[in-house]
């Protein structure tokens, strides 16, 4: 498997784990040694391991579990990382996700996700036109 | 001046060019040949080089120039590649960014940028404690 459909494999894995509830799959996801963020959807940023991996906990331990299906996930790969984007697709939103991995040991790890919403008119399956930009954006 | 200064340097840089609405100064920033992206708020994601400056050179002509101010910027590196987090301050509102640099040909370049708001009640310096989870997330 090279390298894009292994971040691919990966990537689904994540939303696996996320879907299943599934801790002890997440946890092998995320690097062990290197540095490691995560930026929830309107959260402050989690920065370390240890904050990374509690929110997980915490949130997969969730008795009403979050359907959320990736879609369009798309790699693009430097020397050491390669970043996944994709949509994630709720009940009655969507939101766009970056999930950066890294090489550890030998094999690739998760070391940053952020995710936020797509604005409702964004919703396209195109990019919105440039000469189109919405308001109140950066 | 080592790796994590240059980042913190060109972070700075980055949000100077979209406040002095310095095409140029942006369009130098980004990679030339590696894979770049960029997930403006709410928008669609721009895949490539074209789309994504095209979407600056859009804002930046912008007549009512977007006020951002930077604020809280870490870094953390991998081998070819540095992540640098940080809170963009607006009027309004507060978004967190990620913003990764990658080396190209022995420059740090930057390669993706996502920016997502930070919701009112976790507008807090410290992160979200882990036990209050935010609701309609993830």
């Amino acid at each position: 498997m090279n390298d894009t459909d292994t971040l691919l494999t990966l990537n689904q894995a994540f939303y696996r784990a996320f879907a299943d509830r599934n801790y002890a799959a997440m946890d092998a996801l995320w690097a062990r040694h290197l540095p490691v963020t995560c930026l929830h959807p309107g959260w402050m940023p989690l920065r370390g391991r240890d904050a990374v991996m509690q929110s997980w906990r915490d949130l997969l331990a969730n008795p009403v579990p979050t359907l959320i299906r990736p879609r369009h996930a798309a790699v693009q790969l430097y020397t050491d990382s390669g970043l996944v984007i994709c949509e994630e697709v709720l009940a009655e939103s969507v939101l766009m996700a970056s999930n950066l991995f890294v090489r550890e040991d030998g094999a690739w790890r998760l070391a940053h996700h952020q995710s936020g919403p797509l604005a409702p008119q964004a919703r396209v399956d195109r990019p919105r036109p440039p000469d189109t930009p919405p308001r109140r954006l950066h």
